[in-house]
């Protein structure tokens, strides 16, 4: 079976053999799945030795999975995982979820804990010391030497979302006065355990960064060149309390691959890579999706959320919207006798207030994205405004004129009531709209997050504007 | 003054003069301010020499957003822009927007703009030739040799959004069966030019993609190994007719700098960088946003698209919606007797609409993003309904407790309209949180985009449904 495994492999991805292990080797979407087939046999045979063999071919990312989606049983898990080559468990360890780190974390003996430990990288590691529970962390803080302790200490302090908690420590520095051919020695001996060693960072004597360079710079420069004298002065860094949506701009803006971290003392303190950032991105999208929907920021992952926790995110919003709508309500009750008198009236209510809360929803989703993503800034205002005041004319006269011809000639309705309610429709899309586009500016300018004002908020005022208008417009129109 | 602003630089960011260009020579937030001003002063004064001279002590991004910024007059940008070093102003060149790019491009001589062209990296080049009308595009192409004419031509026609529209041909690729020492001499023969030299693909005698291999492993091995044996088989590639979004996902999951890009023989044809990475996810998270919001997608940025085409944008589904809202008043309609007994059942209508729909959208809106994250997939519908089907009892009863309070204690109204309406809110909330829940799984797995089943969609149907079990509720209890 193993045989076939390989025999798969090697026939649809590449007649190569070498076997060197790194952290790409991989497989192709269609060899995955059948890869998976033939690991789930194995396991359901019980073959435990076979599918540790088996794991062991693919990248540890792809083997993580693949334990976690195909072994139910958390001992055979461990089991498996225990039967993989040393260095490889601990590659695949740092890509387990939490609670199978834990489960593996509380079952391996010390000293196979303190190696998997040791083979993290430093930002898994301290990934990793944050999930854990606290008895554990002990445990293993005491496994590792004091030095290291201190800095996973000082990581664990750094406020969570900032460029401090984001960085890693594994990174080659250089020190102005050194030359060329100090550096590249230096990298060599190094280099090894460094998240990357294209990008090299430069300190001055008092250890503040004072330079760039780079590994093809450096790879090029004459031997005998001081660093200081080749470097590029001018380094785009970030501050270790700087938020990680900050350093997410300077690496859209720039392209960069890498940017350092400084403290307050303009010190060197680490790195942070862009891989990083495409999880922080998703990140922080995924906390604007949730407030555009009134929902307060959750820790984790849908999943793993408890039912409790998920209501709480959910409740507070939907309170103050609840109570907010009531007011649209009060305007319904004032205007009673209008209801009472013209009584098909009522029946366009939904359609109003649907419609006035989607085109509010539609201009403020717009205009916050383009905030968030900086193409418009609250200076350009009035260009919103007046774009959105443009835009609302023009699909508001379409759709009250198509909603005038619906009512008299498909409903056969009264002509005036047509037109009231199409006149009330037409405006409360040009109010929806516009207060859509203003409302996000506004809040931005006062300092509130603009994702607030979004949909649900939105709607709740418009509705109440559009009941207002609706019953303005009737009273007059319909002599009531 | 520039010695003034050369002053600023320095003091304030490092005192090292080297000079050396570099794209990350930059300067802080704060400086970046101090900076604008000045400029801002020289300009103004019509000093565009001095003004030239200083933009061309800023990052190539930083001087393009100052010009553009700072200038308004498009003679001027020319001006200035013509003052700048050679190689810098093509620097400049790849980040000004389209319309300054077409602007310049129309004004400069043949000779300037083949520079400029030719500065250009290739998939810059490739995103520049796409933004610009025909004429100007069959003049530059006149300007490129043949070989490079032929390879636009084929970039021109990748499917927009494919991995082959984005990838570069700027990449080093090394033959099997190369000596160490030889692919070392051709990576410093063709590297300058390359995106990157970091991460190198092997290809096999037939072209085909065979291997990946890093620099730093082709520098600490032995000059005379060949390639094939020191490289690593299996490699994670995507095809030019991926779609970025799968790519995005891939530079996600194994956590890359770079991947190959094969056409649909394995061949080597490009690779893609994860800079460029950072983009495509902001692009298909904008697409959410306004999907989820009930807007078509749009080509251009916010500030860029036509009030005609925004308009077309957002009418196709407030048109569909207001229909469907008809519905609901239909209901409003066919329980008219009900209303006009119990007249104070009209106003809590506004109420119940919009909890249902906010509370309907806070579940859609957690689904769609598990689902587009991959942190849940259609496999885990039971536990997705299970999951919200608790959540909505605890929200709803919560709510519903609070309004009947509120209606009987508050508002001192009958306690039987206070049982009606809280009812109808707790199954409200139960209907819309479960149902938010499940269409948009329902709709992956029947191949729909789940956000379209966002807040708008969800809002009418569970508006619908919200009023039905109101008028119901109301009929047995009140025995009306």
């Amino acid at each position: 079976m193993v045989v076939f495994l390989f025999y798969i492999r090697h026939h649809l991805v590449y007649t190569n053999t070498s076997k060197k292990k790194y952290g790409g080797d991989s497989i192709g979407e269609l060899q995955f799945e059948q890869v998976r087939k033939i690991l789930q046999e194995l396991i359901e045979s019980k073959s435990f030795i076979k599918t540790a063999k088996a794991l062991s071919e693919l990248a540890a990312v792809e083997a993580a999975e693949l334990l976690e989606e195909l072994v139910e049983n958390p001992a055979e898990i461990l089991i498996i995982f225990r039967l993989l080559p040393k260095d490889f468990s601990a590659e695949v360890f740092a890509f387990l979820e939490p609670e199978q780190q834990e489960s593996v974390a509380s079952a391996v003996s010390d000293e196979e804990l303190k190696h998997l430990i040791n083979e993290l990288a430093f930002d898994d590691k301290i990934d990793f010391f944050e999930e854990m529970p606290a008895n554990l962390v002990t445990k293993m803080l005491s496994l590792t030497n004091i030095q290291e302790r201190k800095l996973v200490n000082q990581f664990l302090n750094y406020p969570e979302s900032s460029a401090g908690s984001l960085m890693t420590i594994e990174f080659v520095e250089l020190v102005e006065d050194m030359t060329v051919k100090e550096a590249l020695r230096h990298i060599r001996n190094v280099g090894e355990d460094m998240e990357t060693i294209y990008t090299i960072f430069v300190k001055s004597k008092n250890r503040k960064l004072s330079g760039v360079v780079s590994l093809r710079e450096l790879v090029i420069a004459d031997e005998k060149a001081i660093i200081k004298d080749i470097c590029h002065d001018n380094v785009i860094y970030a501050y270790t309390t700087d938020d990680q949506e900050e350093v997410a701009e300077m690496f859209k803006r720039y392209d960069f691959i890498t940017i350092p971290v400084v403290d307050n003392e303009q010190r060197l303190v680490g790195i942070i890579t862009v891989d990083d950032i495409l999880d922080v991105v998703d990140v922080e999208n995924t906390e604007d999706f949730h407030k555009m929907a009134g929902i307060l920021p959750l820790e984790e992952e849908y999943g793993k959320t408890s039912i409790f926790n998920e209501a709480k995110s959910r409740f507070l919003w939907l309170l103050i919207l609840m109570i907010g709508a009531t007011f649209t309500g009060s305007i319904i009750q004032r205007y009673e006798e209008v209801l009472v008198s013209v009584v098909i009236l009522s029946s366009f209510i939904p359609m109003l207030m649907d419609t006035a809360g989607n085109a509010g929803a539609q201009s403020s989703t717009v205009v916050i994205r383009s905030l968030s993503l900086g193409t418009v800034d609250v200076k350009d205002f009035f260009v919103i405004v007046w774009k959105e005041f443009r835009v609302s004319l023009l699909v508001g006269l379409f759709l009250s004129v198509i909603n005038y011809l619906r009512i008299v000639f498909l409903l056969r309705m009264d002509a005036m009531v047509g037109l009231v309610v199409s006149l009330t429709l037409f405006l409360v899309i040009l109010m929806a709209k516009t207060l859509g586009g203003i409302l996000p500016v506004v809040a931005k300018t006062i300092g509130i997050d603009p994702a607030v004002m979004a949909s649900p908020l939105i709607t709740t005022i418009v509705d109440t504007l559009a009941l207002i208008a609706y019953f303005q417009i009737a009273t007059h129109l319909l002599a009531i």
